[in-house]
Parts: structure tokens; C-alpha cells; sequence
């Protein structure tokens, strides 16, 4: 996959939004549209938001039924990504820690044929991944043709942390923003669907979760002390995040702001999002070899 | 993961076979052992076997049953494989065409967590893996610490292959018998369980499912001309698995030879022989971090 970093592809204008902007079900207010831009606030998606659902044991029930039919209709639609074997599917989930990546992959992704999809963990990169250009590591991960890729964490990870902790001069990260926007660009014109997710909860959302990690003794090894140090960061990285989403949301590879302290709800906009996702890319089915009927198969 | 191949590691004496002794439930009889290294036959193993479930719907009913708790206890076994980050299962499935390698995968693997676990095929080699020796393309694919690693094919098709069609030298084919015992002993050493899974289909129950191909639209696109000319060297094929099967089960890196002409009694017998597999590894939560219980989340 060639990368096209010097072409700046920021600007989106006249790239077909196609169906995205006809979701519908309320799918489109959880976009980032390019039109925000300069203006996005976090605050004002709620992330306690669960649409239609109320917020107890019924509105929850109700969900995962939903999510379950989701989940089958993903599974019809990756069959047939696979067997026309022409173009790719790119999920891309980032999140404060506890965000719920872990338990999207297991309800939203696991129900899904495991030939088909992949996921990729991207944690602080090593000593050699360090010595190379962020999107080295980044590249050796994409999906090939057929498939469905998910990131746990990506190369937003390179804009994210390096803006709080300083650890990398401003104007190189700043560059980031439009050289991630023509590699992403890049992939869309090979065939490659990207979507990304911005899993959202609030500070106190993740105080009751880090707690719970503390608790559960099968948990407390998700419990990294660093965790601590990041929540401390909160405003900083919400301020990033707000940046992030603004400057990258783009037709061809747009954010979506998921409301995420309810997981049952989270779980079922995610897939409701992919599922849809994918019905726009329509895969067939290639067509059977030649002269199919006049095959007999012999004893 | 180093390789040497210059060791010859085909003689298991001495090596301790722990557990996998031990499976009872009738398992033991699906295990290839060391012992029956010259003189296998796979007319003595019958592809029709269903073990103590009767051979209709209820009998089904009652496996699948079974299966759904082997794959929920694998989902434990899996959590507690990735916490613990340290060792990890490469799972190998050969079939003939139509042997239900992607039906195994989908049913067998599909329940566990996709964060987990990865799928390879080998297809037929490329122009650049032809040009590279037949275990390189492998390497690249072996699971990492905590991980759990699916083959669909193997470096055994670089037995398989030339040994039927003549494509490369005899002695060549013949040196790889040690090669790949030498590499799965290597991985057994670095942590990797490796567990080797023949479906066994009748030449009969081939014929069924290559016409249910052709019958069904959704399935025609898997249907490849060249699956008849393999049919046709069926025989030749089932010597060489019986000479591999018997030279390259060790008592580190077993076969299993499983009855697959009922699909269900194949994969309830494969989860549980890699559930029991996963039960002797007994993989175990790290420690929680130091200091646990004086951790107080602010605000």
C-alpha cells in the first residue's frame, strides 16, 4: 500500500458523502460532519445518551435483542466482503482508558466469522517500532482484500499522547493531522471502507470502571497504575480529542462520537453503524465458474 | 522465533507426554501416537464415527449442546491465555477439499474473543513465498505470547503437494518429514502448544458436499474446478497424510485424527480436545500490581 504523505488531502471538497448522510435512525447526529470542524465540544454529546432505549433493565434487554440482529446481518454482509475478495473494511477505535474497547471487540466484533476479521492491538510502540515513522507499524496492519481489520488504538494514538505529554515538538504533530488525512484518503481510493469510533464516557464513568477493575480479582490485571496519570490528563486529552475529531472527520473516513457509559447501548450503535456501513459497499457474491452445470462430480 | 532446523528432532524418547495421556472421554482414540508411526491406516479410523451420540437429530441436538459449554469454558481459558501474556496455542487444521476446515473455524473458533485469537490460510504459495523457503512464510505467522493462532493448511501442504504431483525432488520432500518436526519441537520450547487437527471425510461424504457447492448459489463461489482433479488423486492423497500423520505426531505437536463426515461430532470432539489441551497449559492471571489495595481513584 503506497503511502502519499506530501499530497495534502485535508480537504475533502467534492469527494461523494454518498449514503452516510442518509443513515437515518438517528445514526447521523453520533458523525462528525467536516462542517464541524472548528467548533467541535465534546460536551455537547452526552454520553449517557441511549436514543429511544430507557435507561434500565428493559431499555437494555430491548438493545441486545436489536444488537444480536445486527450482529447476524454483519455476519451475511462479511461473507459476502470475503468471497468477493475485491475490497477491505477498516474499524478504528479509540477511547480514554476503560472506554470499552475491549468489550465493543468481544460483542460487536466477536459474533463475526474469525477467517474474516483481524484486530490489532497498538500499545506503546516498542524500540524498534520507535525508530520508524509512525505509520510503519501502522501499514504492516492494514486489511487485505476480503477482510475486515480492527484497531484496538492507531495511529491517532501519535497525535494524541505526544500533544499532552509534550513529547514531541509541536509542529511535527501538527503535521500529523493532514498526513493521517492523505494516508486515510489513500486507503479509500483502494478499496479500503475506514470507520472510526470516539468511544465516550464521562470522568465519572471511569472512576466507577477503574474501581471496578480494583475489585474484581479476575480484573485487576487490566489495572495498569499508569491509568491513573492519564485520568489526571482528562481535560487535556478531551481538548485533543475535540481537535482530533474536528480536523480528521472526513467523507471518505468519518468519526463517529459514540455515547458509551451504557455499553448495551454503545455496542448496538457501533454495529448498527457498521452494519450500514457495509450495505452501502453492497459486496456480491462473485459470479460461479464458467460452465457450472455441465460439471459432474465422479465417485 | 529462531529456527533449527539442523537438529533432528524427530526422536520424542525421553520427551514427557503429561497429560495428553490422560484425556479419557474417549479421546485418546482420536490421538495419533508415536507408536503407530509405520503402520497408520486411515481405513482403521472411521470417518462416520460419532462416539456415544446416535446419528440423528437428537444426537445432534445433544452435541451442539456440548459444544456451546467446551467453547464457553475455552472463552475462560482464552481470558486467563492473554492475561497471562506468556505462552501461547497454534492450532493446525488439514482436510481434503470440502473437509470442513472453515466450518470447524467458524464454529469452533468463532465463540472465542477475536482480540485472542488469529486465522491464517495458506493458500498456494505466491511468486515471492515460492522463492523463500516453504517455513518462511509460516514464521511469519506463528501467535505471539497470550495469543492464540489458527492454521488453515499448514507447511504440511509442502508435503502434501509435491509429494502427490512430483512437483519437487523426493529427497527434498523426504527431508522435510525432520524439518517440521525439528520447528514444532522448537515452538514447544519457546512456549507454543501446538495441537494438529486431520479432518477425515469419506471419498463419499467429498462427493455430497462438492454437489451441495454447485446447488447452492451462496456457495458456488467456492466451488474450483481444480477440487475435481485432487478428487481424482483421492488415494495417492490418502497415503501421504497416512505417512504424514504418522511421521510428524509427537508427543509435543500431536494429530488428531477426527471423524468429520457428521460436522457436529467434529467439532464438538476438536473443542474439547483443545479445551483439554488449554485445561493442562492452565494459564493463570498475573498477580494484580503492587500495592493494590492502598489505590484510591480520584475524582
Amino acid at each position: 500500500m503506497a503511502y502519499d504523505g506530501g499530497v495534502n488531502a485535508a480537504d475533502d471538497a467534492g469527494v461523494p458523502t454518498g449514503s452516510f448522510d442518509a443513515f437515518g435512525d438517528g445514526l447521523d447526529a453520533y458523525r462528525v460532519e467536516p462542517s464541524k470542524r472548528k467548533s467541535l465540544r465534546l460536551s455537547d454529546y452526552d454520553p449517557d445518551d441511549t436514543g429511544d432505549f430507557s435507561k434500565n433493565k428493559k431499555g437494555k434487554k430491548k438493545a441486545l435483542k436489536q444488537l444480536a440482529k445486527e450482529t447476524e446481518r454483519m455476519q451475511a454482509l462479511q461473507q459476502r466482503l470475503y468471497a468477493e475478495g475485491k475490497r477491505s473494511v477498516l474499524i478504528v477505535f479509540q477511547a480514554p482508558d476503560t472506554g470499552g474497547k475491549d468489550g465493543t471487540i468481544r460483542w460487536v466484533i466477536g459474533p463475526l466469522n474469525p477467517q474474516g476479521v483481524r484486530v490489532s492491538n497498538f500499545k506503546k510502540p516498542s524500540a524498534v517500532e520507535a525508530r520508524h515513522h509512525y505509520l510503519w507499524r501502522i501499514k504492516k496492519e492494514l486489511p487485505k482484500p476480503g477482510m475486515m481489520r480492527v484497531f484496538n488504538r492507531s495511529h491517532y494514538e501519535d497525535i494524541l499522547v505526544p500533544s499532552v505529554l509534550k513529547t514531541e515538538e509541536a509542529a511535527v504533530v501538527e503535521g500529523r493531522y493532514d498526513e493521517i488525512n492523505a494516508f486515510e484518503r489513500n486507503l479509500a481510493e483502494k478499496g479500503v471502507t475506514v470507520v472510526k469510533f470516539f468511544l465516550h464516557i464521562s470522568k465519572d464513568e471511569q472512576k466507577r470502571r477503574l474501581q471496578a477493575r480494583l475489585d474484581d480479582p479476575e480484573k485487576t490485571w487490566k489495572f495498569d497504575p499508569n491509568d491513573l496519570k492519564s485520568r489526571a490528563l482528562w481535560e487535556q486529552y478531551m481538548r485533543v480529542y475535540e481537535k482530533m475529531l474536528a480536523r480528521t472527520s472526513t467523507a471518505r473516513a468519518p468519526w463517529y462520537v459514540i455515547p458509551a457509559n451504557h455499553k448495551w447501548y454503545r455496542s448496538l450503535v457501533i454495529a448498527r453503524i457498521l452494519r450500514k456501513t457495509m450495505e452501502a459497499m453492497d459486496p456480491r457474491f462473485p459470479p460461479p465458474p464458467e460452465g457450472l452445470d455441465s460439471i459432474i462430480i465422479p465417485d
